[in-house]
């Protein structure tokens, strides 16, 4: 069989205070024209469809809408999981009706051990999950990290295999290894609740989600899809799209599909960028990244920037005079294991050793266990 | 056929600040094991099937248990709405692939005029609506208040009668003369959004939701079913429970359903309220409303009597010294226009005229419009 894998979609998700829900309608649009086009038998979402676990009311319309369109209106069958990002509870809304029209979606860990045939495969549809439930699901106490509660689902999972079909894993999970954006929501603290690569080795594809970039991993036949658009300023070089898989090949192929506004950089100076000669050759509906090249003070600078483009993300000096993304606001985007090592690191011009790094990352664990659990 | 007719089950919703969830999660059984033993066709539920737009996600997972336990293991049909209180985009969600095992929840103004048959009957399903919506859906701009926009859905639907059925109309407004309870939200101000009674007359049914009290209308076989629960003190002598139709007989029965915890009211002493040979008589996880005889000061009072009955939701002085209720607690529960008229007596000593009455009601639509649209 065929399938097109995607993930991330964050409906509902701002892009530096500017509402995406537009540009996430179009890249939908042009994911369900790909799957047409290619005549996939199934799209694969692998978590994370919200961007938050209570979205707008118009985040929930724009994803029933789609889910409509492509499974009830265009028969496209859907298999699908919740992220770190949704309410499993609020998403699991009608779930159960949606299976007669081959529309899975699986938010509770125990789903996971009923895979979902279809043609050649078995597909495992593994949502994000706390060790919390997998100590609760298997009656467990020594599953406290994901790592162990991770080991105890695939071996679970391996008694399900039908050894003349093909399987295919669909979860949501930081693999260690991977590659970080800025966009993303950390799950892990210093790598204590990464999954081992290792253990999704038994599958012929891993369709993941939570990295947002497809190259956060290449390894074998494991593959994060990435979100469909950009998220963040460090995105801004990515090729955003989908994979689409023939388990015959079993060869990852990805197609890029182009935003309605993309990210933009450019360094010119204030004057050059207010000329009409100038910007009039430019796309000034797309988001802006500028560096600007001048030395004086600009007084009132963003107001006149944004009358002419008014999608800006960031104002940089080249030389170094202000930024429009001051420091606590890039600190927020780091992990707390990156921002307390920096803080360290400035304050006593040493680096942390393997013990205290290994104490902060236990302490940030714990700290975070509580904090989720509240 | 034969249907129950229930609505206003508001999950989530709090009594003086007590969580009603289990109390909820009991009702709703209970309506199913009457609806079984009664062998119903199909549940009417007519409207706020939720007590926020946004409901907490305990709510959302009880709701969606029940409808699953109610549809799809017990295969008994529903015929839903949504109410002023739910948000009829979030309500939607998975509507759509319910139709498929007989259950139709309709959101929108649209769905009203596809009516759902079932044996000899057609059913109208008309969600809670502004009259904006009904201005879109007819494209005439003179639908400026409920009642217009009501006449014009009647007089559509009575083009879709089939003369060989019955007609059973669902829905959610303030129909001209209910009387009101102090838990409702009210929708009307001075009777200018108030649906006249005559409009209904066209049904061999009219089930309601809105009005928490079954008795609120009694003409003809137009009905409130009333709340499954008491949700405010003023019905403390209601009888809560569902309507029972047989389209034969059109003679609508109502079946009493006990709560879990019921509201009692007690007239004691401070001293006898905490004597173990008074209290153990009684049934102390309840809600109580308690009239104090004494006259005197009574430091801590409060955390004395909930230590014996931990759900109060009210304690009056029989005496007049104090109350637990503040005015101005009580005036939030008032409408609008009561609250204004009662003001301008208390200040002027005088009535308003039948003209002022009618500028204040007009100038609080608007008021209420605008906040709306917000």
């Amino acid at each position: 069989m065929r399938f097109l894998h995607t993930a991330d979609w964050h409906i509902g998700k701002k892009l530096h205070g500017y509402d995406l829900l537009a540009d996430q309608r179009d890249s939908i649009d042009k994911i369900i024209r790909l799957a047409q086009e290619e005549a996939v038998d199934a799209i694969v979402i692998a978590g994370d469809l919200y961007d938050r676990s209570v979205p707008s009311v118009e985040a929930v319309e724009l994803l029933n809408q789609k889910l409509i369109e492509i499974n009830l209106e265009k028969k496209i069958p859907v298999l699908a999981i919740s992220g770190n990002h949704d309410s499993s509870g609020r998403l699991a809304t009608g779930s159960p009706w949606f299976k007669e029209t081959d529309f899975y979606l699986h938010t509770q860990l125990s789903e996971a051990f009923h895979p979902i045939e279809m043609a050649d495969t078995q597909f495992f549809l593994l949502p994000y999950f706390e060790p919390i439930a997998a100590r609760l699901y298997f009656d467990d106490e020594r599953l406290t990290t994901i790592q162990a509660a991770m080991k105890r689902v695939i071996t679970e999972m391996e008694t399900l295999f039908d050894t003349t079909k093909k399987q295919v894993l669909v979860t949501h999970f930081f693999i260690a290894g991977g590659l970080r954006t800025d966009s993303e929501t950390p799950i892990e603290v210093g790598g204590l609740n990464s999954v081992p690569y290792e253990l999704l080795e038994k599958f012929d594809y891993v369709a993941l989600g939570h990295l947002h970039s497809k190259n956060a991993l290449t390894k074998g036949n494991v593959r994060y899809s990435g979100s469909p658009l950009k998220f963040s300023l460090s995105e801004i070089n990515d090729e955003k799209g989908v994979w689409i898989i023939d388990t015959d090949e079993l060869i990852p192929a990805f197609h890029a599909l182009p935003p309605l506004r993309d990210i933009q950089s450019i360094e010119a100076s204030f004057d050059e960028l207010l000329q009409p000669a100038f910007y009039q050759q430019l796309n000034r509906e797309q988001f802006w990244q500028i560096s600007l090249t001048d030395r004086a003070v600009i007084p009132n600078m963003m107001n006149q920037l944004r009358e002419v483009y008014p999608y800006i993300l960031s104002v940089e000096r080249l030389n170094g005079r202000e930024t429009s993304q001051p420091f606590l606001e890039r600190q927020r985007e780091q992990n707390p294991q990156q921002v307390i090592t920096t803080f360290f690191e400035e304050i006593t011009g040493e680096t942390l050793t393997e013990k205290q790094s290994k104490w902060l990352s236990e302490g940030l664990q714990t700290a975070l266990d509580t904090e989720k659990r509240d």
